[in-house]
């Protein structure tokens, strides 16, 4: 059993005050209440010495504030960038004083509502609404009325419901295409990764490299359609090579698919950077692993959930709802090379 | 501001009972305090079409349980590790009915005492104290008498104070040893990676794959010491490979250290598993990325995070603390041939 908490009475017995004059002290009343300094100093004593500590759930019962927010997301498994938005939500509420509750819908409606109301039912005061992969989303009811962020995700409709807090994919791929074409690159430029529409940072990573590439002048050669994953884009890059010349830059979709092409350039004796250039978007642990190092556009999550909670607990000045999109700096390293 | 919600009044009235004939029939009282099965019905109805939500703060002042837990960890940063661990402990908590607060300490005694004593004002009903690397650990003088369960650490002494759980890295050192002689090497088998006396998974492994080769008559020829990251484990076995004969099989501390051996084998030309056999811990994503896949012994996080949370909330027949250590299991792929 926990060790019995000094109660308010017994702070005030050793100080020598009445129940009140302690719960005035206390909670820092003494002026308006005209409590003596010597009674302040007694009762400050006392608390300190029976290391009274005030029941936070009582008082938040009169305030109806429990200093307490929750982090619903769809899915939190095991992937890192998943780790670093708590990581960074985490430390934006724990820098304005207050305490994380997580949880995870995996995407269940039924789950979602019962989680929703079980964070309710102990007066969270605040939400944040999360998804691994940028996506839109439908706020469920039950949120309605209540402080709500979105983490990685936004609602459909031209004016946004609540404060979104996403990565800028489009301004990221027109970084890609940039850095490509600063190299001395306008040929033989290939997309690897599917970019099916359904999927937020495909969509718009693809349209930022073709507005980027565009206003240098050149274009995509052509895509090495493959799922996400490195036996997907090994496959299908050693596919294209086989297929055709080899292609002169790979700008791939996230560093899994650059991995993948890597093992295919390898194995077709290609060198990177020299015959081959590579740049990809995450910037993971993975792209400091490679050999050479993978030049790669980071993907802000760390900042997406400290934004997000900044937003919810400080939104001074930001009433109106907005989509916030974020940089994705890119981290220049060895795989880009000139033609 | 959030919707008023229901109060118990306005169902009592609604449902034409008294306050406390609801409040009974909301508890499940209804019973013992003989009320109608008409009253009841009435009740129910009226708490249904009236959303109403018994308040839990309210009610945990009066039975001191919150129905939530906090997981306590030095580093929650970005390790897919402790993503994982998080994880389970979640899962663990939700499937007991808790929800689950988590707090990062840095390893920072005065961080974790304010952290700590938060949780405490918020009645969290149990803590699990977590390292995201297997540690003797002192456990914070602020949760004596309060519910404990430690997930990757461990306290000093003859007999543990809490439940501990953490993976069983000398198993799984001789797990490594007889799947390397499984395959019929007992020659040219080598360590890569450093094995300080204070990294407590190292000192194991080390220890347990010492005992499985001297099982089966054999013994490792050398240890390549590094860091267990890819940059060190690529320079140390390039020199190592400069310096003398080729080793017949790599038994590395982790999968980073894999990746490095990896990079380095394949720049002396020499084939994995052809000429050289790797075997590795964790089972991270990376094992089954690399060309060949990586035959690696799992660490079991997810269950560590399950199990230390099952142990909080159900202790049933454990009353006195134990350790738990949890198999690592092999997780074969294509990395070990015949020598």
């Amino acid at each position: 059993m926990p060790p019995q908490r000094a109660t308010l009475l017994q702070v005030a017995q050793r100080a020598g005050v009445s129940r009140s004059t302690a719960s005035f002290v206390l909670a820092g009343r003494h002026v308006d209440m005209r409590i003596s300094e010597d009674a302040r100093q007694r009762v400050l004593r006392a608390a300190q010495e029976l290391d009274y500590r005030p029941n936070l759930m009582a008082r938040s019962l009169r305030t109806k504030v429990t200093k307490t927010i929750a982090l619903v997301s769809d899915t939190l498994a095991s992937d890192p960038y998943a780790g670093r938005a708590i990581h960074g939500a985490l430390a934006a509420a724990i820098a304005h004083g207050h305490l994380l509750f997580i949880g995870e819908t995996e995407g269940d409606a039924v789950v979602e509502e019962k989680l929703i109301s079980d964070f309710l039912d102990r007066q969270v005061d605040a939400f944040v609404y999360a998804s691994m992969f940028t996506r839109h989303v439908r706020v469920p009811k039950l949120l309605k009325g209540h402080p709500v962020v979105l983490l990685n995700c936004l609602t459909r409709g031209a004016t946004p419901a609540y404060h979104s807090v996403i990565p800028d994919e489009a301004a990221a791929g027109r970084s890609a295409a940039e850095t490509i074409v600063g190299h001395g690159h306008r040929d033989g430029i290939h997309l690897v990764g599917t970019t099916a529409r359904h999927v937020f940072a495909g969509r718009e990573r693809l349209a930022g490299i073709r507005e980027g590439l565009a206003a240098a002048g050149t274009r995509l050669s052509g895509t090495i359609d493959c799922d996400w994953w490195p036996d997907s884009a090994y496959e299908a890059v050693t596919g294209a090579l086989a297929a055709g010349p080899a292609p002169k830059a790979l700008i791939c979709l996230n560093d899994r698919v650059a991995l993948g092409a890597y093992q295919a350039l390898r194995e077709a004796g290609l060198d990177i950077p020299g015959d081959v250039s590579v740049l990809s978007f995450d910037d993971s642990e993975l792209a400091a692993w490679l050999r050479p190092q993978l030049t790669s556009i980071s993907l802000p999550h760390y900042q997406l959930g400290w934004r997000a909670v900044e937003l919810l607990l400080d939104p001074a000045g930001h009433a109106r709802p907005e989509i916030w999109r974020l940089p994705m700096p890119v981290r220049d390293r060895a795989s880009i090379g000139t033609p």
